[in-house]
């Protein structure tokens, strides 16, 4: 049995990073940037301006004829006179003597002239060429978070393709005669299964969309037999139900037959002690525990980093907040606890209903509350640390 | 023009609830529950083991013979005598006039028969019927999100499908004739255009994962056909560009001939002034400002609240966090800034280039700082509000 630590460690240590890809943009939302992306234009790409309004050459003039006009999308070889102006409208291309735009805000107009009555400053509301971002300068360093705005700036730069470190391929594998569909009827003795929906939509909001469900009887053969198949096809295995201790257990020994190595097995924590982690290939294998909130917090601690991990994130792990304990915690069981906890702005509460069997306390939680193994007591008012998971 | 607190209520008062669908619980994630759910089943179904152990009936004797096991799954009728045990795993049926089970770390054992080393107290490490929740009793309230962990409550009581609140259709209008499509060689005086991948992903984040996108030329006709269909297919209508003051903007009269009732127009505020909202039916519309920075900060700003509402959300704005001004800040526009910033656990930043066209500093923006129109200065170690994107 080890520590949280170490475990957390070992995880770490053996989420190596997926193969890189290339992705259309627009489906680049939650990927991380594999390389450095340079710019393949100017931008803007050429004088823009930046007001709707009249372009002039600035002189201290207050009178001005309107020669022409130019709108967002037009490009003209136009060339104005000292005393001459351009209608203008925002992003539209600045006539190439042009140095100034005044905003239609400060003029009087008539069809055919202007009065400017507020005279700006020379090169006022004109965006030059290349003002964002000069053409093969950094767009995005490598490790960069693809999100909305980073979708939008690398199309506006008329990037299409991006290199983004691959997301990786998560197969469940569902052990226990005990489990019933939901929707069908159950069968004394029986309870039905959910762990499988419950870990797929925890993976649905870390962008894992798509995961694959194998359910096998509890036998050493069945599940000897689905490992060896899925071990091939997926990078990241969840193994829910028949790791803990007692004698039908033998998952464990279906891994180990499958040559999958251990890289640990049992962690000194509450909930979620017996999970075997371990690895073949560059493939990870996580055996839950079959209690839902004990699966269901490993998947929190463990398997969310080792999978931000695999996608190139910098920051792997939920975000550590600290707040004050609205109450007295004792902990004398010696192991770590995560503890079912609603937070706010400044305190922490935990919640009634611990069990790892219970799944309607985590629904209504908010975060989790670690308190470690050698802190035997905490007392209201203390600073403690939680995982939100909100 | 109005400020941003009265455009704030009236997209507020003008996003009423979308319908409720019933789907099934696996699809349920993220969305708010319609109605109140009742157990169909009492959870735990039947008395359960929490541990590998021993069935006994308490006595205070420490020898048992050992007679059968129930392993998860199993049922019998099983009735024990006063010196006998029944071998048991986690989650099995409790045999009916057992009320204890030993662990099996606590005994000594041989094929027939078990030595209790630690006595536990009568009915440890058994789970009633019914202890976490009762048939017919509560599972969750009316506008409960779907969490992972509410999905797997849902369907470890065998409920299949749900009443929720349907999430919205959107559609993305864009106009302009000087965008072009990333990809394509940019010809002079064009830009890319890149507003619509933008949003569809910020609408992504949110769960809309389906939007459609709808381009037009800048005229009147082809605008006012265009959103004469879009207006009856969707209940969220998104228009980039064309609502600024310039002649060329045409896109408020489509609407208002389309019988789109105005409810504001331009607020007061930087980024982010010129942007229409109107109704017609149960179709809410937003003409974003074409701005790429602007358009995401209202996007935030007005269009997340509204969509967080039809889909039944109590908190329907983007968090509010304070933290620390790590510099001195001077409004004198009057108007209520947005400002790209950086945050963390005590300090906010606020980033270089804030220009309403550049949105690189959006991409490495985590949040979006709020100067009030009326506040002029705010001092290094004041304490301001930011609404976190991250």
């Amino acid at each position: 049995m080890i520590q949280v630590k170490e475990a957390l460690a070992i995880v770490a240590e053996n989420s190596s990073n997926m193969p890189v890809e290339r992705i259309p943009v627009h489906k680049a939302l939650g990927y991380i940037l594999a390389e450095t992306i340079y710019s393949p234009i100017a931008m803007p790409p050429f004088r823009q301006s930046a007001m709707d309004g009249y372009a002039i050459i600035h002189s201290g003039k207050h009178q001005y004829d309107i020669i022409g006009s130019s709108q967002a999308g037009d490009h003209s070889s136009l060339k104005l006179k000292e005393n001459e102006a351009v209608r203008i409208f925002t992003g539209a291309f600045v006539p190439h003597n042009a140095d100034t735009v005044v905003m239609q805000e400060h003029v009087m107009a008539n069809e055919n002239s202007i009065l400017i009555t507020i005279m700006p400053e020379q090169f006022a509301n004109v965006r030059n060429k290349g003002e964002q971002i000069g053409k093969e300068d950094v767009v995005f360093d490598a490790n960069t978070l693809i999100t909305p705005a980073a979708i939008g700036f690398l199309a506006c730069l008329g990037i299409t393709e991006i290199p983004v470190y691959k997301k990786p391929k998560v197969a469940i594998l569902v052990t226990g005669n005990e489990l019933v569909k939901p929707g069908k009827i159950l069968p004394k003795g029986k309870i039905y299964e959910s762990n499988s929906v419950m870990l797929q939509a925890a993976l649905q909001t870390i962008g894992i969309k798509k995961t694959k469900v194998y359910k096998v009887k509890d036998s050493l053969k069945a599940t000897k037999k689905a490992l060896n198949s899925i071990l091939l096809k997926y990078d990241i295995v969840l193994i829910s139900g028949g790791i803990s201790v007692g004698d039908y257990d033998f998952v464990k020994e279906a891994l180990l037959e499958n040559e999958v190595k251990e890289l640990f097995y049992k962690i000194n924590q509450k909930p979620g002690k017996p999970m075997f982690f371990g690895s073949k290939n560059e493939t990870l294998v996580f055996a839950l525990p079959g209690n839902p909130a004990s699966s269901l917090t490993n998947f929190y601690i463990y398997v969310y980093p080792a999978i931000k991990n695999k996608m190139g994130f910098s920051e792997t792990h939920l975000q550590k907040l600290t707040r004050k304990l609205s109450e007295d915690i004792t902990n004398t069981s010696g192991k770590t606890l995560f503890l079912k906890a609603l937070y706010d702005e400044t305190h922490v509460t935990v919640l009634d209903g611990q069990s790892s069997a219970m799944l309607n306390t985590f629904a209504i939680a908010n975060s989790l509350l670690i308190v470690p193994n050698d802190t035997e007591t905490l007392k209201k008012g203390d600073l403690v640390t939680l995982l939100p998971i909100d």
